[in-house]
């Protein structure tokens, strides 16, 4: 059974606690639950982080060589400076979906930095925008990637 | 039986034929084959068009309004210029999801123009990366959508 | 008595019927009833047309020399795009007054790209802002300059 | 009857008498004289200033607040660097028609500054390019204007 | 006793009577009231004076020169733009606090010109965002830098 | 005997009758007739189309696979924006001669727009400025490449 | 007694004991004694932390909802790239006040990235530039956010 | 005998006094002196006026007409943003020259704004970086520009 | 019989030796004698240089005048930044023809400053991308160009 | 004997495993032992560390004060944003020499961000593209700047 | 009597001959006397080089060290590229006087590039715009130079 | 015994005479003894040049084929700008080391075009920042190269 990392970055603990109005109203545990109930369904194992520390996820992203198949990860606030993630990604070759609740096009609006992102270049593919159905539709997109490889 | 609308932009009918590096050898036909079975499996009806001229798409969004319950729009080359789609789907209503067959992110490396989206912002979502299968979890997202509504 | 063309560009039949925070409530049927009142009134004819497409904005303007006086056009998503339609007018000859509904430079608070047009150098002169107004100011000015000439 | 402040901004006093070939033959005596006659037939009273004051501008705009139920201001070469009248408009919450003799578009070609607008954003509309009937054109846009209020 | 100048910049005048979700509801009298005690309560002595006018502000910094140990400043729209202030301010000598009701950097997320500030780098330091207090907090600031000097 | 595609873009088809002073004074029917007899000295075929419509030229290249040897397109006004015409040429793979009656370069001084091609990096090579005798000169580069091959 | 979170950003911890001309001599033990006494004098509580991550920073932010009522904060270097940091202020509706030892404006004149805060935007207000009084100066503003709550 | 109108702008009345590492010593007395003692050296006839006011500076370039054969005007603070000064010179048609006491492109290696001159373009030319000389330097521009008339 | 001058900028004389990828494997001689065999037919003299001074191509082109109906000319690196070679052509008056035998705008897809032509707005026309074929197509322009004249 | 500290940052801990076309396919520990070697050679001592987390980088040269002669530090993807890091640098003292096993300048060419170093500024000297090589020669660098203390 | 030295830059040698409307009608040789003329009558010694090459310029500027009182220099097109000539300036020591014919910020209005200077920041001052006689008012200016010294 | 090429750019001959601050006190004819001391250490035979131009710099870096086995290069001035001698360097292809005695990124706080290198992506490496020891270092690094080959 392939297995399947997901990586929350920084704030995503506070999910579904404040800011309902950008992140929706799932709490992280509610959306953890529903991932696992998901990937029971799609035959898929998977482990769950949550982190504010950029140098926890590179290191995660490293050790995932040779353990899972496939990482969703959100890089949340790190999405649009950390380079050391992008490499990490690089380096580590378990392809890997970025992941976001909200539309980051979207919010670029007022917050033009929102539109651009240092680690999607790395990454397989981008799933965005559907608020936390964007994890559960990235675990459908994890389970075709498995099959490819 | 909730409806969705799929519209594949400029030149996705040469889809599997030429660049497969960039695109893949699935072509447009048998895309169409896949995203109709799976349609049936997530009990989701679906149209598909193809079309190079950006007033069709314009005009077909317009005319899914009161149709379809989602629209999945891959807009390939008017992605990055055409304010008329995104005018077009911003006055439509009906949400829709953007869908590319390549990571956009990536092209940018050498086509910085590839990383900016014209009509995301007035998308739900953005699903990009994953080969032909990019369409196939985009279908998995208007499942949801379609729920949502 | 002078002629006149008034050119909508894409999406603007939806007008009076969707996002009237934006646009108002008044439909394009109505508006166009308005100015064939207006022309009347102002001893003007006038010939209305909508099209989605850059194209026939491009060949409706090249057969606008020899028949009208002035063109009214508003080019919508089109305006901050679009050198052909550029190049049409200034090819034409015929003056050219561009129209917009709302205020674009107020819209580029959000969105800066409507705060650029490249249809409006060669256009004698801008009209925006007043609400589907804009038009009818525009037949004002086009009374003007189909006295100057 | 409505009452309307027309604003000339710096070097408008010079109409008429220097670079015909941008501002046409048309002294500012002889153009006042044409707002008043126009006014008289719209039903519209008329107050014309000019300055090249910025602060004169200001506070004109500040004092029009209760006395006038719409500004007519051509900000000269202030457009293009005025906060100070941009929000004085915006404070003084009498809708305010932007109003250029030339069409700042095609002075761009050569002066790109000419192509932005700090003003235009606080304003109803914008009126530009059709030399000094520019000021009569706005006069109809005024009398709309009143009649919305 | 040290001596401190308010100078309130163009529209300050205008505070607490207009758009009061940005600058809030007390009046400038009421503000001045309020600085006129607290400065009593830090035994300074306190002028202030508000123009809509440069000019006035750059004659005022000068004339400040040995008649005040600090000099509260709000340029207001002029902060952007004024390389003239910016100058009285170096040359003038005495020490000088930026000071704004609304917080510019929150401002600039739809108006991206709020966010630079010609005239802060020539002052000793800035104060922005907490409404009218922010006066009272420079009044406090300023108490320390006088023993500075 | 090789063939070649000839495609004028947007508003060729007033060549020679309109601004002589950027495009000359001979018509696209003269051209048209001087490429023919060009043609037939370099022992090539040739068949010419114009059209105001970017969706026909995306069309128009799709189709010349496998029956042409060369293109020779003048995207006029698409030049700077299409990524579509730009994706057509690449996915196509008949080598194409982009060309142009005036110098872009040249007339970039006024309108900085001209000096950008989104088109230019999927073709083969570029021949601008001279005038109509452009086409004549990329018919002579239709022959070279057209041996190559 | 309302509280008030004191969080000193990277480097911080040498404050006095190099680059006095910039950062003053006055050390980060002296700096927390006068800013102990002054909350005294002002009847608020004070907690005080320093630390170089930026994940630690996020956290102590997230932690202060429910038991602050002010968060005074010093991103430091982390000022100008911090989107977690950014992001965790909005979520956690604490207000917090941006403070700054040197002042950004000025350091950006051979430093342009030091005029930029990617933190501002998400804070009540900004103090920046009177040396280490800086904080004493927010702590008279965070008394009066104190009242406002 | 030719007249020269010298305008100094902005903060030019703390010549000599003030930041004499930039602009000398000489204080704008001892230069009026020397300019009169000059003039009458080189017949020419010379008055001399300093504000600080924008609309000062653009009203006595407009009197200039008809009375003075050459302005020399240093726009100083106001250089870089007045565009009512460069029109009103350009209005104006009396030749006028460009003058500052610093070398503006060298204080532009820490303040990039002074690199630029919105004035520069209409006058007739430009002497800068000589300290007060520059003035003198210009009086002997300004000689050779009345004999050219 | 009309002559033509050919200057072959920096590094041409390594034409066919290096890099073939870019270049072709045609040396500078061999390309000389199908420049000499291809101006026999077309009966035209032609002059060859290559020189990697950029002094040397100004000399060059300012003795042109008189001596040559046509010049082509390769900048080579210095396409990009010379203006002295840009201030030559257009003060010589020799129509010149700007060639390459790459293709700039798709070596400017890793190397952005080869979009840029700073030589090419004073040339008459440019031909590039034909490999080293792009000289004797440049031939057959200069053959047009010396009957026009 | 002076001691040198290395600082290897993010994803360094990889070196040699993955990407062996951009780092070579020495690993870390093999380039840690050729550092020793290469030290005892110099008579330098030196110690080693490997981190992900830039808080970790910060405090490490902050504890290097009064402990190192010189330090040679790779700062990795935290490179081209890290003010902190930089910040440190200058605080602490020591002559750090920035390092990088692949020349930035040419990875740039696809990945713009690489030509820019937020820390170089503080270094004393950058040594880059040698491949692990550059460690050695940055010793070099290190063995003379320690002679120059 | 202190020396000076003129250097004319590239194409300087066609002053009179080319392009009048922008370089006036004077010869090189017709100035060279103007200002051996002048410099007799001005009580300095005179020598003068004209060359197209950069590296003669920095060569010229290197060798006047201790030989001359002033340079006089027209980079002409080198003026905007040349960090050569900028470096030989700073490091040469002797007060250098930029030089232009023609307005630069006046030819910008087409030519961007031209409102930028390498040189100035190097230079005493700079003297523009005057035609031929930009050379004559340098001469006064070097009078004054080097008087100072 | 293999053998390096070093090339000086110019006012490299300058050196140690002039700016000691920027460039430190060894002459040029001092560090080329140090030069080659260290290269009779090193086991290296070393060629050196100093030239002010760079046609040049192009003809010895093309030279250089098949003579040398690295070329040590400081391009000076003409780093920032020269695309002749980065083509050379990659037609040549001797690996070449860029060398520079102070540190780009440091001046380019107040001289932001230090920043970048056009020489620099053609390069194998890059040494800069230890005044006359980079030489010297670079020595090093050449020994270590020439090894590889």
């Amino acid at each position: 059974m392939p297995s399947v990392l997901v990586i929350h970055g920084p704030n995503m603990n506070l999910l579904g606690t404040r800011e309902p109005e950008i992140y929706g109203s799932v709490t992280l545990d509610q959306l953890n639950e529903q991932l696992r109930g998901l990937a029971d369904e799609l035959q898929l194992s998977v482990d769950i982080i949550q982190t504010n520390s950029e140098a926890e996820i590179v290191s995660a992203i490293q050790n995932a060589m040779g353990s899972y198949a496939v990482i969703i990860l959100n890089p949340a606030g790190l999405t649009h400076t950390s380079v050391s993630i992008r490499d990490a990604i690089a380096a580590c070759g378990v392809p890997t979906i970025e992941c976001h609740v909200s539309n980051p096009y979207r919010r670029a609006l007022t917050e033009p930095f929102r539109a651009t992102s240092m680690t999607a270049p790395a990454c397989a593919g981008v799933i965005a925008g559907f608020g936390t159905a964007s994890y559960l539709i990235a675990l459908h997109a994890a389970r075709m990637l498995a099959e490819e490889v």
